[in-house]
């Protein structure tokens, strides 16, 4: 399979980006296979496109090409811009307290290569769920909030990611990470919320679901934010649910849904689908 | 086609209750052709059942039957029941304002004989769509709300509405209805609500919707309460939309999903599908 | 609202195209304001474009772009490709025989403005429907298949329709056309068929859905071909059904799905969203 | 937990069934819990009914039970019946080539105690799963078909299966089982097809969908008759796929319908609640 290139692009609207970025890499070799492009506005809005090319004819190197892009492009239109490259998956970390059906799903995922990514490590505050990661080849490490607290688990936390970590999947922590730990991945963890936001916010969604009798469930993948539970919301889903769910129904439901959810999110993240402006998301699938 | 009756129970949950129902309609010549019964909880839980039977060889009269039941089952298991007819339609009133696509949803189902009513009326604050239901037949009356505000409005149209009308349906009529005026019609007034209730409360859901980004759109209809946006929920849907949708493309698609989400609880409550229980609904489908 | 301009380009894939495309149209004044491309293969494969642009700067007549666009873009790729513009809306036709929830579903989104045409007409087999079609301002014409046979009655609608129709949506029409009528409009003629193609063609697809107890129904609007039942597909969807449906409820279930699929692919093709290829269709949502 | 039981009845219609079957239990000491009926026709029908009970107040055993119920009301109203227990899971063995979603997903629910059985045993005619059923600590048979064909490998199975063997899930496993194999297992061999059915039935049904262009691709699950991919159907769903996605996409998508599908199928049928008439099911949910 021969690489391909993605390029991810955020700009305030005018005419001719669209033209500039494709007559660039067209000079350089690149082929387009998929271009997908939206404007908030035909006047005076912002400008998204994310691209894919097939890169076996470049004339030039990755390096070469992402300076010159910068130079000749990227700075004219003052763009926001990323490439990022098939053969060079992006390394993922994922945590997880005790629920492991998210967990589970992703490390399968993983397994089948449908999720194309590095899972570099699982970071539980729990034991459980060893056995179970490393069955799938993955390290995984316990770090159990003990009496230093929080910042003594993050810190420890921040040692093993090290600093070429791209991308981190809350799939179900249950432990709050703070704004100084998440602030060098903005945009890059994934949180799944057991809810369609923004209902039920907070604690025991499904039970506060059962109380108020909803006909669906729903669950939500978004990036996370120092607010809590109100991230740019990257994917959701609904499942029928009726009088005769109780509470245990509905989190057996929503289970399914919050696995399939934030598997679409992550790997739509790894695919570079995903770009953020805001609190909102812009997804090109 | 021959009429089938429907009896509707809730009780306090105790053995004995489908045996004693089901032998005393069997005992009279009915011949049950549709039993769902649901228990929250197998021990000191309260029982529901919906029955549907075929009554071509009844041994009395319905009144005599109702008479019987009371005395010989429902007073027996202190029970909250009641008997319907496919042959005694109920008698329905829509109330709009004016965006007509649920009124019109309803109206042309009713003409398609899809909802298994009389359509006594449609009340309006607004004379705009009088052409379009007199088109099908449905008288038409106009209440302004004017000078004299929602209580001389309000009067005028608890006059309209009689003593017999058994279900008020509330199609995008955008006034607050008070609760003196709802009082007469517990669990008989649906309305149907833009959002996926409890997101979105209040005001303009598409546009909060729109701010927040969400990947789903939904619409509920319930029984209206005196607190607004809040009594039991009958049915609920949602729908898929991208950051390509407008505000004016999140109303449409919110559109299409209120009259179908409306159509369907008005249907279900029609058929005395709809039993209500503190602030939830059991829906036999 | 001021005008676009829709581009819809098929021809062989090769490195420049999107290139070549937007910075001819960016020279001329364009601004592009959505554009969605993709190809059926990276090396050799097909290039399907759609792209959207604003016109208000344009330096040139649409006809000049036309022809200059042909000459210096056109040729040199191979291209297939047309230009329509949202201020010169299509004209269409409905045919319908006695069913009438697709017509009346597209005859009220024309009402609402959401079908961006123009309605020339209603053509039926039958009288019925006359009054319901008239009521919305549009012309209805009664053709009905007599002694003459269905060449007569072909003769008479392809008068009524003219030289200038651009789509012909069977909207349930009974009769099936002859090679001969449909010749004029290739790709350009839209069916709803009544059941999840290519499962249950034929006659009677609600009928064949209960007797294989099937779970789910469907329904299929596609392109009408010579060949019945089997013209590229636009759009399909399903609902669940469950053992408690008689041939009757199938038919009230899939009357709901036929005209929102039916509605969907129709305003689809207005919006110049569906490109045809082989038997297939490549839909820019 | 107490232990629930579960009666299903089918037998031709007439009145006083359900009066006759629950006075019967309730003079026993039972308490219903959830009773679901449904009758094909008001006149002549055949019934059909699914009821749970409670059973810590019954008094007498469980034989005596079933000894007289079926003197006193089965063979009163020749009803077709069987009950079963919460607390005597089925014995279940599952059936796999080399694909394996749809087994993991059913291993992993029966991990989560999601479904209601033993796992006696895993047979393949391929020892590559080996490893990940054992994981689960699940016998793994592998049952080559070498060079003695069909007949000696499922003499084989047949002997790994005993005479206990409730239920087998073929989980997609790829060789056709002879009706002599089958025989024993009438209504309780379920197996899940990669289509919509009656669509695409036969080989390389994703091929077939990618060649057609179908608009959404299907799963089915269905018990095994000895005319291929034609038992009765037991669930089916449905996902949404675009122009975009290749037999590979499509297969993936298709996974996880089958996955899903299956293990809700399986689930129901371990819990009772499907039915077999002639080519059909009833599902009681």
């Amino acid at each position: 399979m021969v690489a391909t290139a993605r390029l991810c692009i955020t700009c305030p609207d005018r005419p001719g980006i669209v033209s500039a970025v494709t007559t660039f890499l067209y000079t350089h070799g690149a082929n387009i296979i998929d271009l997908d492009q939206h404007s908030t506005d035909p006047e005076g809005g912002t400008f998204f496109l994310r691209l894919e090319f097939y890169t076996p004819y470049m004339d030039v190197s990755r390096s070469a090409l992402e300076a010159a892009f910068g130079e000749v492009v990227g700075g004219r239109f003052s763009m926001d811009w990323r490439l990022s490259y098939s053969d060079e998956p992006k390394r993922a970390a994922l945590f997880v307290s005790r629920h492991d059906h998210c967990l589970m799903e992703l490390l399968w995922r993983f397994a089948r290569k449908e999720l194309p990514c590095d899972i570099a490590m699982v970071v539980s505050n729990h034991e459980d769920l060893r056995a179970s990661v490393e069955g799938f080849g993955v390290p995984f490490h316990a770090v159990p909030v003990g009496d230093g607290g929080m910042a003594e688990a993050e810190a420890k936390m921040a040692e093993l990611l090290g600093d070429n970590t791209d991308l981190i999947v809350l799939a179900r922590y249950m432990r709050i990470l703070s704004g100084d730990f998440l602030r060098p991945y903005e945009h890059r963890v994934i949180n799944i919320h057991h809810s369609f936001l923004p209902a039920f916010v907070g604690a025991d969604p499904y039970r506060q679901a059962h109380e108020k009798g909803v006909k669906l469930i729903g669950a939500t993948a978004h990036y996370v934010t120092a607010e809590l539970d109100a991230g740019p919301i990257i994917e959701q889903d609904t499942a029928r649910v009726t009088h005769r769910f109780s509470v245990a129904d509905l989190k057996a439901t929503g289970s399914d849904l919050e696995r399939n959810v934030l598997a679409r999110a992550v790997k739509w993240h790894l695919e570079d689908r995903v770009i953020v402006f805001g609190n909102k998301t812009v997804v090109f699938r």
